[in-house]
């Protein structure tokens, strides 16, 4: 990067607010992948006009600019380019309105996604999407990847709670897209075009969002299966009830092992290779009819054992352990290739079965959990990076994951997204007139092409 | 159109689904608004591979073409361009796929809605979206405009239940876009990009649709009121519950009188002025907890009655009788202007304020009904173009209109669209960088503005 851009830089923010020391870029050279790329530069802005004005001058002397809220993504989409520079929406975290009673709240981009709940939680509203890492992730994220979580079986996407935006497009342009109300159809939706866009469309930069009723109560069923199949064929079960379960979780038995190893299944029988959480939700009264009827849906083939969580602080631990198998499961392995596959909920028994092929196969470590009511299921390759025959036998692996999933009538990722590390898989999903058109969309937002290069798209 | 393009287009469908006589093109010259414009020719495709023969004829001979579900639209949306070519969707209403244990299905655009709704409620699923003409219109049109309809505040709009669409763009191509499963965030939205584009930028030829659990049961409340504040101010008590109403409709003092035209409401008080309709739904055994709720929200300054509709054939009664004010308006003056603005829910109040102030200034009759629960108003502006000066005052209270609902930060379409009817307004709403834009993707999907020109867009 140009001296002129980093002193351009430095006179917009201060340098308080564009630091360029070894030690910031460093710390922002990465996100929640293994790979690095030191920026030249790390900008905090604080105001809409501010990461306008960053646009700007990263147009007028071409330099890739990379959004990021709090770098807990898993697809490389917040990975600089090397000697780029990095928006951080980490200054950006001001409650702008909060209307209960319209049931909305606009904030900027960098508001903690679990903060939003929070706020809403005061007057019995919720913010419904829930990723894993909603203690700590940033809404600005969240949107740019659509990000889900357990709860979006019952209850959606963040694309589903999104009324409106204003964003800065890659000319540096102020966007406003949506409307406040909970209706509105005037114009192309732009809204949703933005979001799942990856930080390569426009940088949003405040982001007016829906609010629901918060659920009164929940309970939750953990039930033990002797094989995958079995805990499959239940999950089909609990989806054809006349009511959705607020979440259906799923772990296979390698991810069973590591919640051993976390001593939060101690009370499981020893020979269970499957386990299944469902959630259901609603008012206290109407929680027994719930639990009863999935207690009969998850009964079948198989089950082993099935236990209730009625009191938060169980069903809090319950959760506890679900949530902790994603960082667990990293500190299983040098390296953890983390796919987020979805399949029809009909086909996860097949899915499965092709995992453990593959892993036979490939003699590979792979350890399988996730949204089964959504056939989503996170499958991790735990590998070793400092052996060269374990990768290339895991690359063998996840090509022929991907086509199986494509084969079964799924998608190459429910909720992580494309970022850096799955671009090269996206035009086996993804046919030449959608590449194509996406591309020529990503033209017009940003015809300099410096919002978050190399991201999303395959290459050319 | 050239005697060569209209050859064309009977060489490719056969002279019997491609129409150039009167009678035909008459029938097709409108929808449901007061104007008319006479195409050349009409055309009835069965299967994307037609449509997409269609759109290239259309191209090579830069023929307009408009495509056309059930013709129920109100704001011009199917309208064709004089002497241009009009699609009709209405034989392409095959189920390509059902499969209720996934949830979804797929259906060629020209089936019915109701008809969808009805085929998933033998599996105890419902297509939850219900326009007021979901038993004839069609689910292409439902899903070029967005549509909504009085359950959209619990269940939400078209928009939510589409997981996957097969188009034909401007150019001739082929286009898939979405997931067959719940969950899919590889790329940028191109389904909800087409949603609600009224046909502009590809033709959807097939949908994969979310289906959900059928509610088990429904109740409802009809509450009258001495004032129209009154009923607003209840519709934000109904609104601050911790659970959401399958519908909250409002009438004002002019729609009750059409109403009681209709004998559907002879037992009210003579003094009511406003009326609402709560609907609850959900398990049979919560549904006393639900109404016992909305009755005590619905219970305050100027109550005058409460009634419980709880049997089918009441609730059905009591839908009808709205359900009707559509058509029931349409025949109270030569002409009906119907506007479908939207406000937040506090502002409800406020809106019907004004629409009384214009009404009374500029000598209008306005009778306004709606969703109230999504701040969705359909205010109907009743006059007789013979009556030049009246036509004058509309526009003045029309003009009058539409500046009120922006300022109280609302939109001025919650599910009609633009079409030709309002596209004069759309830059009051969207700013020149979000309107550019929207040109601009036009252009990049159908370059040749052959797919409904005229339509959504000011003129430029």
């Amino acid at each position: 990067m140009s001296q002129g851009a980093i002193a351009g830089f430095k006179a917009s923010l201060g340098a308080e607010r564009a630091r360029d020391d070894q030690y910031t870029r460093e710390l922002y050279s990465r996100d929640d992948t293994p790979e690095a790329r030191l920026p030249a530069i790390v900008l905090f802005p604080h105001s809409h006009e501010e990461v306008q004005a960053i646009v700007r001058l990263a147009g007028r002397h071409r330099i890739p600019l990379t959004a990021r809220g709090a770098g807990s993504g898993n697809v490389g989409g917040a990975l600089p380019v090397e000697g780029g520079a990095v928006l951080s929406f980490e200054c950006m975290t001001q409650v702008l309105e909060y209307a209960p009673q319209e049931r909305l709240i606009r904030v900027q981009s960098g508001c903690i996604t679990g903060e939003i709940d929070r706020i809403a939680s005061r007057d019995g509203l919720a913010y419904l999407p829930d990723p894993g890492s909603s203690p700590y992730c940033r809404i600005g994220g969240n949107l740019a990847m659509n990000a889900g979580g357990p709860h979006a079986v019952k209850y959606g996407v963040t694309r589903d709670y999104v009324l409106g935006l204003r964003a800065v497009t890659g000319r540096g342009e102020t966007l406003e897209t949506g409307v406040r109300t909970s209706k509105g159809v005037v114009g192309y939706d732009l809204t949703r075009l933005l979001v799942g866009s990856e930080g390569t469309l426009a940088l949003i930069t405040e982001a007016t969002l829906r609010l629901a009723p918060r659920p009164a109560a929940r309970a939750l069923l953990r039930a033990a299966y002797a094989q995958s199949k079995d805990a499959c064929a239940a999950v089909n079960r609990v989806m054809q009830q006349g009511f959705l379960p607020s979440a259906v979780e799923f772990m296979d038995a390698h991810a069973l092992a590591a919640v051993r190893g976390m001593g939060a299944a101690n009370s499981l029988p020893d020979s269970s290779r499957a386990l299944l959480m469902v959630e259901v939700d609603g008012e206290a009264a109407d929680l027994p009819r719930q639990l009863e009827l999935m207690a009969v849906a998850l009964s079948g083939a198989g089950l082993l054992q099935i236990e209730h969580g009625q009191d938060e602080a169980a069903i809090a631990a319950l959760w506890a352990a679900r949530k902790s198998l994603s960082p667990a499961t990293k500190a299983m392995a040098p390296r953890k290739i983390n796919e987020d596959v979805v399949v029809p909920v009909p086909r996860l028994c097949d899915l499965l079965a092709e995992i453990e092929d593959i892993a036979s196969a490939e003699r590979l470590r792979i350890v399988s959990f996730g949204h089964a009511g959504n056939g989503n299921l996170h499958v991790n390759f735990l590998v070793d990076p400092a052996n060269p025959d374990e990768m290339r036998r895991a690359e063998r692996g996840l090509d022929r994951l991907f086509s199986s999933v494509l084969a079964l009538g799924g998608t190459l990722s429910g909720e992580h997204g494309i970022g850096s590390v799955k671009r090269a898989f996206v035009g086996r999903e993804l046919d030449p007139v959608s590449l194509h058109l996406q591309r020529q969309i990503k033209g017009l937002f940003d015809p300099l092409g410096v919002l978050n290069p190399g991201k999303l798209f395959p290459d050319d």
